[in-house]
């Protein structure tokens, strides 16, 4: 059942790395005027910066902290490689805490020369040692699946059913899954495995975007929701249908829309958020 | 359990695509003199050529004609269109059968604005409308199924187990599938899908390639074998493990490789197929 159109914007979160011309303090004042009500802050906005200072600058703006983004990248061939992943991953979960953001997005990673099972074990275990850090800051940590155009070099998890296998795996409260429908709409299993995360109440993020014909290039060529394939309203009623009525996260990397002056790409994206998300 | 290295040509097949600056009658002689022993031949190949004299040809150089490429891109808004995509697809069994091509692939196709249920529904019924002729001519089709990021416009099939899914609601053994490493590497589910393709006696057609890092472009930057990331004997191992014992078709689109001479792309394939396939 597709979803009704969304009436207003309290549900809308904007990440910062989507208006990526405008540093920290200038997206929260620039959302908060546009009524964005969330927003999700990308690693890089924090340096040089206080986290806690940061999130209290957000909360006085009237926004929501909705997640900060993003850990992972735990996979690596040597051991060593693989322990400073885990520390910088303690590290964005003490960010995340300080900031008062309840969640750390996972982009989990891949390495080349290295098999996808043998990096789906070192993201398995990677998350496992953070997970005592996690519990006693109160922070969740959501499983990103990644398109499988990204199993080269950036994530072993490239469908929800595998993201779930490895929560399966950890089975822990804290361990869920931030469902981005750029990497999932092409899904057969998609309804399915919709279900299996809520159920488990895993579905913790819901990320928002579109996918261009032609694509024309891999990582900076998303759409604006509504201009591309993606049907948009039948996805939304499937993880609402399935209990989630969290924020709506719109992340696009766009080099077409970052040539363009930020302040009309944050109207766009209202626009789009009404007529199409 | 990892594949043997490959000791000869004996099992190499080259695609005209592959090889795409040389007309049919090249292809044929410049891989007959190297040693190559099949040729899968794309339709565009036989533009203002006799099938049936194509076919002699290619046999009379000591090749096998492996398949015809391709067939497919069953669904269309329109029923008119769809109507027509059979009668092309009835066309491509009819000259595969002249030319003494035992298979046609299929690139299933998948259209904008249309559920992907409701396209592989229409390719369901697409396969289904030629299958009498198919085995009137006895001339097995053979479903590809395509990367995530073909999901679009290109098809609606993107997984084994979702080609699988289409074969076991048609249930013919004319009807199987081709599987190509580029599309299928990065799939969780592959050594199952893999054992429950060869189980069904539909593992048809194996195309070897290799995934760039980074692709920089979504269609022809495909890597010859080796140059990329996917564990081809790997991959290579599971479908022998499975049963096969085929053709293995060197498809490579590629604008970096095509800009050089065919002769030197040729030979490299040779050395590739050797060494990493």
């Amino acid at each position: 059942m597709k979803a009704e159109p969304l009436k207003d914007f309290s549900r809308l979160c904007v990440h910062t790395i989507t208006t990526k011309r405008w540093e920290l303090e200038e997206a929260i004042d620039r959302y908060a005027e546009a009524d964005v009500s969330g927003i999700t802050v990308w690693r890089q906005w924090l340096d040089g910066r206080d986290p806690a200072g940061a999130g209290e600058r957000i909360r006085a703006a009237g926004l929501e902290v909705v997640s900060l983004c993003r850990g992972g990248f735990y996979p690596a061939l040597e051991e060593k490689s693989r322990e400073e992943a885990i520390k910088d991953n303690k590290q964005a979960i003490e960010d995340a805490a300080a900031m008062g953001a309840p969640l750390v997005v996972l982009v989990c990673g891949a390495i080349i020369g290295q098999s996808l099972v043998e990096s789906r074990k070192q993201i398995t275990d990677g998350i496992a040692a953070t997970l005592p850090l996690a519990e006693s800051l109160g922070v969740k940590l959501a499983i990103e699946p990644l398109h499988p155009m990204y199993a080269d070099d950036r994530s072993a998890i490239n469908t929800l059913a595998s993201a779930n296998d490895v929560c399966d795996e950890l089975s822990h409260p804290l361990v869920g899954i931030a469902f981005d429908v750029y990497h999932l709409w092409w899904d057969p299993d998609l309804a399915a495995q919709t279900k299996r995360t809520a159920e488990a109440n895993r579905l913790f993020a819901y990320h928002a975007c579109d996918w261009m014909t032609p694509t024309t290039d891999l990582l900076n060529d998303r759409g604006l929701m509504g201009e591309g394939c993606i049907d948009l309203r039948a996805i939304r009623g499937m993880v609402e249908g399935a209990g989630f009525d969290g924020m709506i996260e719109v992340e696009v990397f766009s080099n077409r829309w970052w040539e363009k002056p930020t302040e009309e790409f944050l109207q766009a994206i209202k626009q789009s958020y009404l007529n199409h998300t």
